[in-house]
C-alpha cells in the first residue's frame, strides 16, 4: 500500500483497519481533502472512504450534494459507533450538505421482528431525540421512516430484479428473505435523495455496513438508465472494547459503555479497563505509559477530548510517566460524567420538540 | 387414494392431476359442497382445493368471506387459465364474497423488470378490462395496485422475517431476491383482506400457483398472534396445448390460443390441432373418435359450450362416429369466433368505464 493511515496519537489496531481498506478497495481517508476536519477526521479515527474527491468538489464549490444514514430502531440505547456517525453527518450538513435521516422501520420488522409501531415509538422516543442531542441540526435535517415512503419501497422492488441471490450471499454471507428485504430496502434509501435530482452522496459507516453500499454500487451500475451518482461513503473506525478487543460489544457488558449509561457503571468500567500503565508506579513514572495499549486514552481520543491541545498535553504527561494510570482515569470518568449529563439532557430537550421536525411528507 | 377426480367427459390427463393432489396433500374437488357449481366446476376441470369446507359454510350459512385474486401485467395478453380464474372468482363473487382484484405490480417489477408505471398502464388499458369481459362485477370488487397499499408491504416486510430462504428455495426452487420480494409481498395480499378482520378466503389458482398458497399457509401458522384464518385455495386443469400436451404455452404458438387473437389465426390452429378422429371416413363412422385425445372436445368442454345438455349431444354424436373430425373442429371455430368477438367488444366497453371502479382508497 502506498499511504498508510495517519493516526498522531497511536493505536495498535492500525493493522486490521489497513487490511480492511486493501480487502474492501477502500481509499485512505486525507484529512487535507475536507475543510476544519472535525475531531474523529483529524485524529484517524475517520480512516477511509469511496469516492471522496467529488464531496470534498462538491463543498469547495458549494454544488448541491447530501449525507443520508439510517435509525435502526432495535431498543432505546445507543453506542459510540452511531455517535461517530452523527458527527460526521454534521460534519457534512454543517458543510452545505442537504441531510436525511431515515428511520429504518421496514428493516426492522424484516430483520429483527420489531413491529413497525414499536420501531415508530423508539425512533421519536429516543433515537432521532439522540441525534439531535449529539449535535444534528433538525431545521436542516429531513426524517422520515421507511414505512411511509412508497418511492423507497417501489424502487426497492425494481432493484431488486438485478440482484442475483449468489451476489447477495457474496456481499453478506447468507441471504435469508428478511435480510434481503431489508438491504434492498436500504439500497433504495441510500439513493432516495436522488430519485427527483441527481447529485452526489456521502454515507457515513463503520465498517460493518460496507455491504450496503457494496450493494448500492452495484445496483447503480446496472440501473444505468437512472444515472445515479455513485454514493461516497466514509468509514469510521471501531470504538475498541475496554479490555482491548477490535470492538466494543453488547456480548461483553462489563467492556461496553452505551449511550445512554447510568454514570456509576462507566465509572467502574472505566476503573477496570485494559490500561497502558505500569505495574509500580517507579516504573510507571521511569518508563511512562503503553499509550497504544490503553483503552482509557483511546476512549479520550476518540470521544472525550475535543481539544487537540489538550489532549497533546494529556499524551505527553501519560507517556512521559508524569500521569498515573488512576489519574488518567479519573480525568475520563468526569469528563464522561460531564458528556452523559449532556447526553441526557439533550435527549430529554429535543424529545420536547419532536413534533416541530421536518418529516419528509409523503402523498 | 381413497376418491377419483370426476370428469363425465373423459380425460387422458387425468392421471398427471392425482398425482399432483398427493404430491400437494389437496383435496380432492366436491362439486356437491358449492350450490350451482359452475361450468368448470361441474365438469371436472376445477379439480381439487383447499379447505374447501369453510368456504362452503360460509356460503350456506351466509357469513363473511372473501375470494382474491392477483394480476400479473406482463403484457397485454392472457390466457385460458387466466379466464378459469375469473370464471372462480365470478362464481365465489355470485355466492357473497367480498372481491379483491389487486395488480400485482411490484411482482412485475422484481420478477420480471416491468416497470410501475408500465404495469400500470397495461392493467388499466387491458387486464382489468379483461376481467370484467369474462363476467367479474365491477361494482362488486375492490381493486387495488400492490405499489399504492402500504398496508401490504409493511406486513410483507413484517412476514419476510419469519421465512428462511431454505423454506423458500423447498417452495419455489429457486431463492432470487426478486422472486422473494414478489412472493412474500403476493402473501400480504393473499392475507389483506384479513389485516382489519379475520374472514375466510379462496384463491383461485392454477397448479403452477400453488406455492404462493403454501407459502401464505406457513406465514399463517407462523405468526398465531394474527389469528388470520388459513387461505382456501381452488384449483383448476391447465387448458390442453393442442398438440396434446399438458399445457397450452407461449414457447409453442402453434398451439397456444391466447386472449385476444386474430379469429383466422385462432381458425388455423384448431384446424391442426390433435384429433380423436379415426385416420378414414369409413373407420371413424365405424368405431367412433377417441375423444380422450382430443383437444379440440376438451377445448369446447372447458370453455366453448356452456350448457351441458349441449355438450352431451356432441359428445354421443362424436363419439359414436356420426360427427366428424372437421365438423367438430367447424363448431369449435364458429363458437371461438362468437367467444373472441364478445371478448373484444368487452374490453372495449369495460375500458371506458375505467375510472368508476371501485380502486381502494389509500390513505
Amino acid at each position: 500500500m502506498k499511504h498508510k493511515i495517519i493516526d498522531p496519537w497511536g493505536s495498535e489496531l492500525l493493522e486490521s483497519y489497513e487490511k480492511i481498506i486493501k480487502d474492501f478497495g477502500l481509499e485512505i481517508f486525507n484529512p487535507k481533502l475536507f475543510p476544519k476536519p472535525n475531531r474523529i477526521m483529524r485524529r484517524g479515527v475517520v480512516f477511509a472512504g469511496r469516492d471522496l474527491k467529488i464531496i470534498s468538489d462538491a463543498i469547495k464549490h458549494k454544488k448541491k450534494f447530501y449525507v443520508l444514514s439510517g435509525i435502526m430502531p432495535t431498543n432505546e440505547k445507543i453506542h459510540f459507533g452511531t455517535k461517530m456517525v452523527v458527527e460526521n453527518i454534521k460534519y457534512f450538513q454543517d458543510h452545505g450538505a442537504e441531510t436525511y435521516i431515515l428511520v429504518a422501520d421496514l428493516e426492522a420488522a424484516s430483520t429483527r421482528g420489531v413491529t413497525l409501531n414499536e420501531a415508530r415509538k423508539r425512533a421519536l422516543d429516543f433515537h432521532i431525540p439522540a441525534y439531535v442531542a449529539l449535535g444534528l441540526n433538525p431545521k436542516k435535517t429531513n426524517f422520515y421512516f421507511q414505512s411511509e415512503n412508497r418511492d423507497v419501497m417501489n424502487n426497492a422492488y425494481e432493484f431488486a430484479k438485478k440482484i442475483t441471490v449468489n451476489e447477495f450471499k457474496a456481499i453478506y454471507g447468507s441471504a435469508d428473505p428478511g435480510k434481503i428485504m431489508g438491504a434492498i430496502t436500504q439500497v433504495a434509501d441510500i439513493l432516495y435523495p436522488q430519485f427527483k435530482e441527481r447529485k452526489p452522496g456521502i454515507i457515513p459507516v463503520g465498517v460493518d455496513q460496507d455491504p450496503h453500499i457494496r450493494l448500492t454500487r452495484d445496483v447503480v451500475k446496472r440501473f444505468k438508465e437512472r444515472r445515479f451518482f455513485l454514493p461516497s461513503s466514509i468509514y469510521h473506525k471501531y470504538t475498541p472494547s475496554l479490555d482491548g478487543d477490535l470492538k466494543m460489544s453488547k456480548s461483553k457488558p462489563e467492556s461496553c459503555i452505551e449511550l445512554p449509561e447510568d454514570i456509576a457503571s462507566v465509572n467502574r468500567k472505566i476503573k477496570r479497563a485494559l490500561s497502558g500503565g505500569r505495574d509500580t508506579l517507579e516504573e510507571h513514572r521511569k518508563l511512562g505509559a503503553i499509550i497504544e495499549k490503553d483503552m482509557v486514552f483511546e476512549l479520550m481520543k476518540q470521544h472525550l477530548v475535543e481539544d487537540d491541545k489538550e489532549l497533546n498535553k494529556i499524551y505527553k504527561k501519560y507517556k512521559s510517566g508524569k500521569m498515573t494510570s488512576g489519574e488518567l482515569k479519573q480525568i475520563a470518568c468526569d469528563k464522561m460524567e460531564k458528556f452523559m449529563g449532556n447526553f441526557v439532557k439533550g435527549v430529554e430537550q429535543a424529545r420536547k420538540h419532536i413534533n416541530r421536525l421536518n418529516f419528509v411528507k409523503f402523498k
